[in-house]
This record gives structure tokens, C-alpha cells and sequence, in this order.
């Protein structure tokens, strides 16, 4: 099988994939089952789906025909089992931040393979240079994999940015204006024969947390959870029943312009008292800043004088050290994203909270903070089986995040199950 | 057919109603198709499911026969329009406040046919004496309408508490404390002997807005919103992709004990600052009442003189005979509610808030209010295109709303689907 059997018309992304009513898609269901559970036998999957046993044995002997399944390397006494064929192709995941440009080479599982990174800057440099660099980036690693042309089922970029999801662009970034509705899609897809799928970054990260992190065993009950990404930028990520959610105009989980009550504090983004201008990661490194010079901290007045850009890794590393400055910072920002996510626990009610970012490196006592400040202002009812946790995967996160989000888009029920009779029709 | 014809075990509420993937729901699709968009035609239905004519037509046949649907009396020249048989049984809708019951006998389509109503303290009264006048209340209007004993398909009810959905009883109510845990559903059951179905009151008013009001076309375009109902509580309903979401805990929603940072005020929960406290019924009665007294508002002192009890209703009255107090008041109430869903609008961007409830009646300017602060204080693109406006319903929507969620539980693919086939195994 190649990659090339799936559509390639499809540049831009798809959504609502849902097969008309009369055409099958058992084939897409069985083999999406096994994606999310494998290695499976047959009656595993008869268990699950309720189908008769004659029928799974017919799609699993089709979907390992194509090329799509593999054996599991059984081990002795035991039966049969079948998994996803994760190096029959690969897909390219991107993880694009602010200042930093990751490119991974993933299997059929997101798995990462192989993978370049380099420090960019998205306000100042234009969309095409930076485009340009995912390209040659993802051309280094299939050379690097020696992968033959039509080995890439997908591209997945995932934007520091609300995104129409349909139309595969960037809207209203707040923070790199020149990004505004500028085609990532259909532009990677000139490069690219395999279809481009573009989303919000923290949206991307969600659904690594879901398939391969915090959150597994979460969206495999149908549970939602809530992803939160503290960095520079605060955003979050909502899955419901197992799927992101974008809101109307892609712009569900943008928790960074929240306003704190109050507060006035100038954000980029034009407003006042935004969490992201009070409590992230510029917020804090310029609070860091004034607390070196007033003297407050000993260890960041250090660290200024030795030449060091203020930061939350710094900080965090004052706090660990025993400055009480330092840990002084971490747990107020954490308590002012634990007041804006504890009105948000009361309006969701979600079974989990997972955070992930750039300051969750500032340890455990932020996470605590974090936590506090929910359990503090949410009903007890809203909290009752709320778990705040970290983020199991970190930066990973981002570039596999955005290989799920092309396998999910590339083997939905209604791909796989028009390969499967394209296959069908041409073996007779 | 009667409605005994459909499960009558299911006395608690069933969730999660997906048919094995063996069974066949298509009659369950087509008639929830004629539910949400009848009178239709074949013609219609194959180009909206994508099924065979041949298919279609057979289905038809059989929902008319098994007295599930009817012909639309036809105008002359037209093709045969099918719509649901909405006197082929009844169900009750229950609408439960603090202070008021209301319940009413509906048809198929949830259209009101007879009602009874009285005022009710159910802060004070034990469970068991207010269902005692749901259940006398609902025979009542049975014998009104003349139905026998099998008319009825189900008992729907909200109740303004989270509510564990599956079990059909409150939880952790926080202003009616003897109603925690009552088994409801369970308890109603007894005496009726149709499924009975509880779930929030503010869930079920939503329903009724998808199917009947304000939020009709939106939810038919799987468009999501939020329905506020503003009255002595404070709440919301989530519809997402045209369903309820609960939460985990069923208390998904719950946005009057939302803490307006900085604001101290005691709420009857325990907390100090929930919106409820601040910009609630009860809030307003007693700002209204120290207005009187130090002599702000002529208006509001002859009323008080005059022996009248503070309410809303008095506060919109004094606001449209150009009190200045009155609408300051109002105005104040709605900025504080719009200050809490422009966090919301930021997290879930939805397309649509309804807004509903006894403060609702305080006029355009309370509306004007919420949507200035939302405006105010969300991002632009989570606003670009949201529409806030005003119930299409008002006190109707709890009880048709409780029919409907009756309505979507008895009616619900599967059932659908169950009862065609055991129709097709006595009749073939």
C-alpha cells in the first residue's frame, strides 16, 4: 500500500467526515478501534463492535491485505493478534511556537521517528520563510529515513494562533499579525503531494495528551477533559466525548485574554488585565526582572549580573533553590490561572485538567497552586472527581499532537472504508 | 400502538443509547429526520439520509402503519407530506422552581395541550409532598384530556439542582438540602408507569429553545450554545452539537456560583461573590429595598410604602416609567452576568446565548447590558459572530422542555428502531 491510495486532492482540511448513510464504514470502524486498543484478536473486536464473527475475520483479512494491519509478533500459546502496520507510511507533525519551530517524523502510531527543531521568530519573520523552513525540514528527515515519495500520508501543523480549521489558516492572531489569514494549507500543499491539516497548537497537544498522555484513559470512557498550555502565551484545548472542540470560529480555549478582574495591566493583544499579560511567561520574566534590580531577590540579582535574560526557567530555578521571591512569583501566576480555570470548572465540569508548558517546568508547586486556587472558588460538586495533573508528554506534545491530527483526519472511518472498497474493486 | 408498546423498565433515565452496531437504526434516523424537520416528503428523505427510494419507502410504510407518523392533510396538487402522528400518545413536562410548579400535558411534538400550575416552597417542603402534586397535577390533566391508561409515553422533569442523570435524582443541591440524593425518578416511577426522566431545569430549557426557540435554526446546523436563564438562581444549559452536556457530575453549567473576583457579598451556598448573590433576584429585591428606604428612588419608596414586596418585576417597572434607581439597578445586573460570559465566550466561543428567566423581563435594557460586557470583554473573533438575545419562550420552555427531553429519550434511534422490529415480528 501507498500513501498515495488515500485522496490527494484533499490540500485542504476536511471535517465532518461522516459517510452518507449508505455506504458502510465498518472497515474505517474496526480498523479505529485498533488504532485506540490494538493489539486486538478477532473476538476482541466481535466484543466491542457487536459484529459477526464472520464479518471481522473478512475486513481484518482485507485490512491486512492492503497493508494497513500487521501480525503482532505472537508470542508462544497465545492467539493471534493484529495492530496498526506503523511503518507502512508516515506522516509529519509540527509544533510551531512563537519563538521555536519544531519537525517531527512520525509512524502510523505518532510515534516520533526523527526530528529537527530550531528557534524562528513568528512575529517578526514572514509566513513564507518560515514555511519554507517546515519544508525543508520535513525533506531532510524523509532523506534522513530514506523514504521514497509517496511514503507521507499527512501533514499536521499546529498554530500559535486560532485557526479556521476548514479553510486550513491562521484568524486574528493576536500577537503575529502577519499570519492573518495567510493559506498554511493550501501552501504546504503545493509543496507536499499528501494532505496539509493546520489547527491551534494547544488544540494539537490535546489530542497527544488524549491518544499518548495524561488523558488516555480519560477519552477512552468518552471523558473530557480541558489541556492548559502555560508559556508565553496561555491557551487551552477542549476535548469533548474523545474530540477537539473549536468553538464557532475556532476560537474555543483561547483562556489568555480572560480578564482578571481588576487587574490593568496592558496585554499585546490591546486589552487590559488579560491572564496571559498577568500571569504568563513575559508577565513573569518582567516581574523577575524588577525583582533582580529592586534587590528583593538575592539569586535573581545574580543572575542579572551575570547576564542572563530573566526567565521562567530561571525562576523556577530560584524557587527550587530557596528564593522566596522566585517561588513567591510561580505561585501567584499559578494562583491567577487556577482563578480564571475555577469559573471555567463550574461552567464545564470536566473530569480533568491536564497542564502543559513552558511554565509547568516551574515545578510541582505551581501545579499545587494551580489546584488550590480551583478548589478554593469551584462548587464542591464541580470538583468532586476533578483531577489537575501534568502534562505527561511536555514538548513532545506538540509534534505528536499534530501527527494525530492527520492520522485521525487521513484514517476516519470514511477513508479507510473507501480504500477498503477501492482495494475491493480492483482485486476483483 | 400504545405507548406501552415502547420499554416500560426504563424507569430511570437511559444514557449513552447507541444501538449495537448490528442492529439496524435507520427507522430511528428517518423518524427523528420527520421529528426535527417534518411534514417531509420520500423525496426528502432520500436526499437528506442518502438512502434508496425503495428503502425510504418501505420504513415509511411502516412508521405509518405501527401509528408513529401520519399524512399531513394535503393541499391540493401537493405530494404526500408524512409528519409525526403527534396525538398517538402524551407525555407530561414538569417544571420545578424554587418558589412555582408548573406541569403540563403535551403531545408528541411537546406542543402544550393543558396545564396546572401552583406556587411552591421547596426550600421547605419535603420531596415526598411535592411530587405528590406532580403525580395528583398530572392525573389531573389525564382526566381532563380523557386518556386512558396507556396514553402516556413518559414524565419529564427539571429540577433547579445538578442533577446525576442516570440515576434521575439531585446532587448536592445547594439552597434545597433535603432533596439531595431523593430518588426522583425512581420515586415517580412507582406511580406512573412510563419511563420518567430528571435532569436540570436550565438543561431542559435549552431543549426546549434547540426544538422550539430561539436557538431552533442553530442547533439544526449542529451549532452550539449556552441558554442563561437569569432569575432567583443563576444558571446555564450547554447544548453542544445539538445535545445537552452535562459534565461529569451534571453540574456543567452551574455559572451562578461563579466567584466575581474582589466581591465579597455571602451567597447561600457558603461562598462569598457568586454571581447569583450579586446579580440574582433575591440581589436585586434587596438593593431594591435599600434604595426605597434611603430615599434613591421615589418609585421604589412608594411601593415599599404601599406594602409591596421588592421583586424584579417591580424594579422593571419603576425602570420603564424612567426611575433612575430602577435602571441602574437592572443595568448593574446585567453587566455583572455579561462580565461572567465574556470569560465563557472566550473558553467555548458558541454562535448563540439565549437568555431567559425572570430577570428577563426587566426589558431590553437588561439584554443591552449583557451584551455590552460581553462585547467589552471578549476577543473579537470569539464575538465576530455571536448573536445574545432574548428567549423565545420565557415560563413555557421548563415544561416543554422537560417533554422534549422525554421525547428524545422514548423516541431515540434505538427505540425507534426496537419497536419496528418487534412490530415487523408480529405482523410478519
Amino acid at each position: 500500500m501507498f500513501a498515495s491510495d488515500f485522496e490527494k486532492g484533499a490540500t485542504m482540511n476536511e471535517t465532518g467526515g461522516e459517510a452518507p448513510a449508505n455506504v458502510s464504514t465498518t472497515a474505517g470502524r474496526i480498523f479505529k478501534i485498533i488504532r485506540d486498543h490494538g493489539p486486538l484478536n478477532g473476538t476482541d473486536i466481535v466484543r466491542r463492535t457487536g459484529l459477526a464473527k464472520s464479518t471481522v475475520s473478512a475486513y481484518l483479512e482485507r485490512l491486512l491485505a492492503v497493508g494497513l494491519l500487521r501480525d503482532e509478533i505472537p508470542s508462544a500459546g497465545k492467539r493471534r493478534r493484529l495492530k496498526v502496520a506503523e511503518s507502512a507510511g508516515y506522516v509529519v507533525g509540527v509544533a510551531m511556537g512563537q519563538s521555536h519551530l519544531n519537525v517531527a517524523l512520525c509512524d502510523l502510531e505518532a510515534e516520533i521517528i526523527d526530528s529537527v527543531g530550531e528557534s524562528v521568530d513568528l512575529v517578526k519573520d514572514p509566513p513564507e520563510k518560515i514555511l519554507g523552513l517546515v519544508i525543508a525540514f520535513a525533506r531532510e528527515l524523509e532523506k534522513r529515513a530514506g523514504l521514497g515519495p509517496s511514503a507521507l500520508f499527512g501533514v499536521g501543523i499546529g498554530l500559535p494562533s486560532p485557526v479556521d480549521y476548514s479553510e486550513g489558516f491562521p484568524v486574528s492572531p493576536p500577537v503575529m499579525p502577519g499570519w492573518d489569514r495567510f493559506p498554511v494549507a493550501s501552501f504546504l500543499a503545493r509543496e507536499f503531494t499528501c494532505p496539509v491539516f493546520v489547527d491551534n497548537d494547544v488544540n494539537v497537544m490535546a489530542l497527544a495528551e488524549r491518544d499518548k498522555g495524561a488523558a488516555a484513559g480519560v477519552a477512552d470512557r468518552k471523558g473530557s477533559f480541558i489541556l492548559v498550555k502555560t508559556g508565553t502565551g496561555i491557551g487551552a484545548g477542549l476535548v469533548i466525548d474523545g474530540e477537539i472542540y473549536r468553538g464557532a470560529k475556532g476560537a474555543a480555549g483561547d483562556i489568555g485574554h480572560i480578564g482578571i478582574d481588576g487587574d490593568s495591566t496592558p496585554c499585546r493583544c490591546g486589552n487590559t488585565g488579560c491572564l496571559e499579560a498577568v500571569a504568563g511567561g513575559r508577565a513573569l520574566a518582567a516581574l523577575a526582572e524588577a525583582a533582580a534590580r529592586s534587590g528583593r531577590s538575592a539569586f535573581l540579582a545574580g543572575e542579572l549580573a551575570s547576564g542572563a535574560a530573566m526567565s521562567p526557567a530561571i525562576i523556577a530555578r530560584g524557587a527550587a533553590s530557596g528564593d522566596e521571591e522566585c517561588l513567591r512569583l510561580l505561585i501567584s501566576s499559578g494562583a491567577c490561572v487556577g482563578e480564571v480555570l475555577a469559573k471555567l470548572v463550574n461552567f464545564f465540569n470536566p473530569t480533568l485538567i491536564v497542564v502543559s508548558g513552558g511554565l509547568t517546568r516551574l515545578g510541582d508547586r505551581f501545579i499545587a497552586s494551580i489546584r488550590e486556587s480551583i478548589y478554593r472558588r469551584s462548587t464542591p460538586l464541580a470538583t468532586a472527581d476533578l483531577i489537575v495533573k501534568e502534562s505527561a508528554l511536555l514538548e513532545k506534545g506538540g509534534t505528536m499532537g499534530a501527527a494525530i491530527l492527520v492520522l485521525d483526519e487521513v484514517f476516519s472511518h470514511r477513508n479507510v472504508s473507501k480504500l477498503m472498497r477501492r482495494f475491493d474493486d480492483q482485486s476483483g
